[in-house]
């Protein structure tokens, strides 16, 4: 199953595509959520939107899940190097 | 230089990364624009994040450059083998 902490966030990383979309399908069903976040960097950005996408037209359909926001930011980190290196980050949220 | 059509539209492609970037920058700097959109498909999509990020924050910081609204969506086309394929897309508007 896709990571997640307790408030309703999917990280998006490199583990199976359908692990994330059942996660966030998972979260306004099973669980009964109102919001549910979708969170990436770097390159699974494009990955977190095909997450919102997948979920929200395919899947949770007749739960009229609607993407609430979209944010997006950057982090700083150190990379091996000891270089100081940006990268982007993305926040969907969905709600029903 | 970067794919444009005539409202202010930069589309994120393979091309070298500076390249949508200088035509983010210019839209507003040069051509005087109040509004540029940056648009990508697939797995462009956190690259047109990065240009976004980039160009506000590192080359238009001085020029008040906000991002005004992230929309995602999906479009369907026809593979090679006639398979019926959902690509996600982005659109970025900036504003200032």
């Amino acid at each position: 199953m896709a990571e997640k902490n307790e408030d309703n966030t999917i990280f998006i990383g490199g583990k199976p595509f359908m692990n994330y979309v059942t996660g966030v399908v998972m979260q306004f069903t099973t669980k009964g959520s109102k919001e549910v976040k979708i969170k990436a960097r770097g390159k699974f950005i494009s990955r977190a939107v095909d997450v919102e996408q997948v979920s929200k037209n395919k899947f949770l359909k007749e739960h009229a899940v609607q993407t609430k926001e979209i944010k997006t930011a950057s982090e700083e980190f150190e990379n091996k190097e000891g270089k100081k290196v940006n990268v982007s980050t993305i926040e969907i949220i969905l709600t029903k």
